[in-house]
């Protein structure tokens, strides 16, 4: 039977491909053995509620075998219909190309990219190992499970998996289980092409307990490494080994990787299986749901007896933990202000003391920095994340930028408020995660401080030019450059309460006047707002953000002097400008007013929009420049005296 | 005397950073003894000549030890002055706050971001593994020589240092020597607090020589290693014992790393040593100067006579030798018009098949793809680069999109024209060496295939929605999105003639039709062209480019019948456009004429500049979805129909 319920998962695997005449079927047929005994052997879940918050998780890293996964969710009862697997790949199916979250039951992360994947299930495991550690009481667990992760070779080749599995060794973060499909092809040919490692003596080095299963279609040998990973007390890899489109006519080729199966294989598949195409027989059903329901009914009402009794003998905890999970805490920023009532100061300084600050109410809020939190400012409270203390909120993620922003979404997936800090040009080392979290609507925190050329001496390297474009590209991601200390204030509350995507701040290293007010500065939460208006007709605008806004302002003065009546713009975010309506943007903005001139120190491609042929951009179109930070702004024309020129050219050459 | 030239080394170093106020003390002090190992001792070097093609190659993949290079270069007679070393860190010196290419002699990459400096060192040995193969005759090698990086704990953790060093140990680079300053310290405290790897463990099962020098101090040691490792036919790392700080008040502590030392420590320092701040006594010169002279002086003669003998007896390889290495080949794109001369298929077809003919031509090309060569078609002639085969000029780089960007630059950094290709949304994973190699004016060529949501199942993780954006806004890198064959043929030939900044050309993996002719798409080197004139008046422009141009077309010829007479741009490549005169501008894109329509399946931020605020951008603001690619293009709007209706619309409002 266990025969026949793997051939099952496999033929309807290759189906859906076979049907959509696009998708990956090697990986399904090569994999197939391991998923059915993750799924139906192995994991503690509860197809009835995909959400439970100790599940075990499952990550698929290669995502390209989404039509095993969707196959296994269905035979499990997850809520995926045949008719859904007959819709694999197409529009608006619950079955798309590669995993996504939110989109189908039962999948616990988004994969698409090679390399994500095993960096999402550290951060899960993590977060896993704080909440058991933080919350559960002497027999009464409420959060106590495993994460498990199916790579291929391509992920392990990834950089971003390195740092994370490098981190996950150091950390020793033993319910992280790892089944690596080692089929020795990839995409172009053979493994042995482009990687010969060896595989047990590199990750023994980095931490890991390293198992090796020699044949992929021996389900028991797969279900005892995973029992005996169990008992390791360091992450563990289970090397298995298994012939990349088993079964078919291109079995152990390359050429089965990434292409529809000929559609002969498919039939021959499912006439040695039985049964009409997309069909599966009563027994297959009640032997997978016999399965999954010994092992977990009970677990699932177990764990909800004992949440029952944790929650009357501790009813505080309880709701601390509630609140923890749900995100629920209710933030004070009024008992903030005092933070950001400075003279002057870098606005990383503001960024860091009311991140940590919120972080002494708000057990969720977990992170740290890619070893600069003393530069960034950022650094979690409680101690440091270690093996010795599972209470530290502080993730010192050493020099491993893209693996920071990966987890962050594996930790934000489990149920925490990540946050995640470094220079702002390092940014472009994260980009692929960041994508990961705004794609996935997760609610991550990154602070980027050290913004534009102000940065100074460290030169190019270390001065983003162009990282605002890029942040400000991402769909679905929100982006603030607030100009002083209160309007950090609103852009730490604007992230610390926007939910549904990921927010970036970025934050200066130099420090900059306390120029906008706490009343002015509320209507952060627009994207822009008037800063000072004209006094009494309006000869044009500027905008800027950021380190810019007080020379804009600086501008208006010498302007008036010189007779031009101008209104300055606090544009802090351009994302949540364009979520409001026409008449407040209008309000801002008003259309007729074509003299306009936006100050940004980066590339600054977006406040194209907002100025018009008409109007002028003070931006950077090159790289920065290594000089103290003061003499590279002047250098590169971010004057008073430039910014009031280039108003009254414009407004000359328009008259 | 050595003892005195190291400690004047390191003097030199603070003194530098001590007069900034601004620099990193702990490396420069810490791995004084390896510097001064390296140039002193070891490296074949002529500083008369610093462009010398058969020098050993030195990356500082530690950026932040900049002063201790320069000081070395100083002593080493590289054209650095005193006064140089005065101005360090400040505006316009020879001695910015991280090496850069191109602005210090001596300085053979710029290194600032950390992970980019092993990658370019492995790029650089692969460029000396192959010429040396492809050029040198029996006892007469014009390529013959070793590359040598510093690094730190910190580059050791970055992902892409990973993917790099496995990719070296699989290709068995026997010419590369890593060698590790580990001094335990970090920039946010020790490095047992984020890494607890066992090195030798880890690099020797990424099939790369460990060795270890406990003593730091210990000049004879260090040599002895290198020498050593030259035996290996592996590459090999050499592990450093180093103090972080040696000698000052901070030394051993994490707060040695990136603030200027207590001014005293400096003048304890220099007190020691004797003489006055940055000054050289003459016998620290003469003794520098005798031992580079003895060992290179005769090394460098010996080599030009090599060359005039090789020359003499080898005159065709020579000319291709050093055409080769200055990248001086005349293309005949004339002959290669009948490779793109198709109704209809996808431009990646024709990418691919356009740089493989150049490729048998220009024996500098040299690259590949990192797994992908079967979608992206880029695949290099003369086999596979391997152990085998040096002579093979496709490179496997794995799944190591990043690795393989930063590689380039290193072979471009050596003598080679590196080709790239990957998926377009993976360009994410490469943004970090990309923006190197635009900062150091590289002549990479990236072939990124699989453009936009047309990618159609395998979804939003495999669609490019902002990449188009965030390339654009890379300061020095020119960026291509060819609409058919032709343009396509003119994309390349930019990219092969362009040798001073990178080229990006963005790619269909679907058939588009030809829609241009060879006469019209020469002008794609403007960047934008008008495709179709209006026919009588002129009613307002579609801007398009790639797979929307012939959208574009179509909207023409629907909407001329509505009675609007609309002009057509096309716009591969807006810094193209950009670089032209106001007047060929205007004469594409009149400014009087306001009705503008701009449609592009990306988040196309910088077409905003084109359009103005009465113009109507038809672009994507959202990921996107699994389905075959046609219906994804449909239900995004990128119809004909909604071109046209949008066009009116806009028309009808202005009026």
């Amino acid at each position: 039977m266990e025969k026949k319920a793997i051939a099952t998962l496999r033929v309807l695997a290759v189906e859906q491909i076979d049907k959509a005449q696009s998708g990956h079927p090697g990986i399904a047929l090569g994999a197939a053995p391991i998923i059915y005994t993750l799924y139906a052997k192995v994991m503690n879940i509860f197809p009835g509620n995909d959400n439970w918050i100790n599940r075990d998780r499952f990550v698929l890293a290669a995502g390209h075998g989404s039509a095993l996964l969707y196959s296994i969710l269905h035979l499990t009862g997850f809520g995926i219909m045949i008719s859904d697997l007959k819709k694999f790949r197409q529009y608006e199916s619950i079955t798309p190309g590669h995993p996504e979250y939110r989109i189908t039951p039962g999948v616990d992360t988004t994969s698409g990219p090679l390399g994500q994947g095993i960096p999402i299930g550290v951060g899960m495991a993590m977060a896993e190992e704080y909440l058991r550690k933080r919350f559960n009481k002497p027999l009464l667990p409420l959060v106590d499970h495993y994460t498990f992760v199916l790579c291929g070779d391509g992920d392990l080749q990834e950089g971003v998996t390195q740092e994370a599995m490098s981190l996950a060794g150091h950390l020793r973060l033993s319910r992280l289980i790892v089944l690596y499909d080692s089929n020795d092809i990839q995409l172009d040919g053979t493994v042995k092409d482009v990687n010969t490692e060896n595989v047990a003596g590199k990750y023994q080095a980095m931490g890991w307990n390293y198992l090796y299963v020699s044949d992929g279609e021996d389900v028991n040998t797969i279900e005892n490494a995973i029992l005996q990973s169990k008992m390791s007390d360091k992450p563990t890899i289970i090397e298995v080994k298994t012939v990349i489109g088993y079964g078919s006519s291109m079995a152990a080729s390359h050429k089965a990787h990434g292409s529809p199966l000929p559609h002969e294989d498919v039939l021959k598949m499912r006439k040695a299986l039985g049964g009409d195409s997309f069909e599966v027989s009563g027994e297959i059903y009640d032997y997978y749901h016999r399965l999954i329901n010994e092992r977990n009914q009970a677990n699932y009402q177990k764990w909800h007896q004992t949440r029952a009794v944790y929650q009357k003998e501790y009813p505080e905890e309880f709701m601390l933990f509630e609140k923890t999970i749900k995100d629920e805490y209710e933030i004070d920023f009024q008992s903030l202000i005092s933070l950001v009532a400075e003279a002057s100061k870098a606005t990383r300084e503001y960024g860091g003391t009311l991140i940590n600050a919120i972080g002494k109410i708000h057990y969720g809020l977990f992170g740290g920095s890619a070893d600069l939190s003393s530069s960034t400012k950022v650094k979690g409270v409680d101690g440091d994340f270690c093996v010795e203390n599972r209470l530290g909120r502080n993730i010192y993620f050493g020099v491993r930028e893209h693996a920071m922003a990966a987890i962050a979404n594996g930790l934000a997936l489990h149920s925490l408020r990540p946050v995640c800090s470094t220079f702002f040009v390092f940014s472009d080392y994260m980009k692929p995660a960041i994508r990961m979290g705004a794609l996935m609507g997760l609610p991550v925190i990154y602070v980027f401080t050290h913004d534009s050329i102000a940065v100074g001496e460290d030169g190019p390297t270390h001065q983003p030019i162009e990282q605002l474009t890029m942040l400000r590209s991402i769909p679905n991601l929100i982006t603030i450059r607030p100009a002083d200390g209160y309007e950090t204030l609103y852009a730490v509350k604007t992230a610390i309460e926007t939910k549904s995507t990921p927010t970036a701040m970025v934050l200066t290293r130099q420090n900059i006047p306390n120029i906008t007010n706490l009343k002015a500065a509320a209507a952060l939460n627009k994207g822009a707002y008037v800063l000072a208006y004209e006094k009494n007709k309006i000869d044009g605008i500027l905008i800027a953000s950021g380190s810019e806004l007080h020379l804009a302002l600086q501008a208006k003065s010498v302007l008036f002097k010189k007779d031009y009546d101008v209104r300055v713009v606090s544009m802090p975010s351009l994302e949540l400008f364009e979520k409001q309506n026409e008449d407040y943007k209008n309000k801002v903005l008003p259309l007729k007013i074509k003299v306009r001139v936006a100050i940004e120190m980066s590339e600054g491609a977006h406040l194209y929009r907002y100025i018009g042929p008409e109007g002028k951009l003070i931006n950077i179109n090159k790289f920065g420049l290594s000089a103290p930070g003061g003499q590279a702004i002047s250098a590169y024309g971010f004057t008073v005296e430039n910014i009031v020129n280039t108003f009254i050219q414009i407004t000359n050459k328009k008259s």
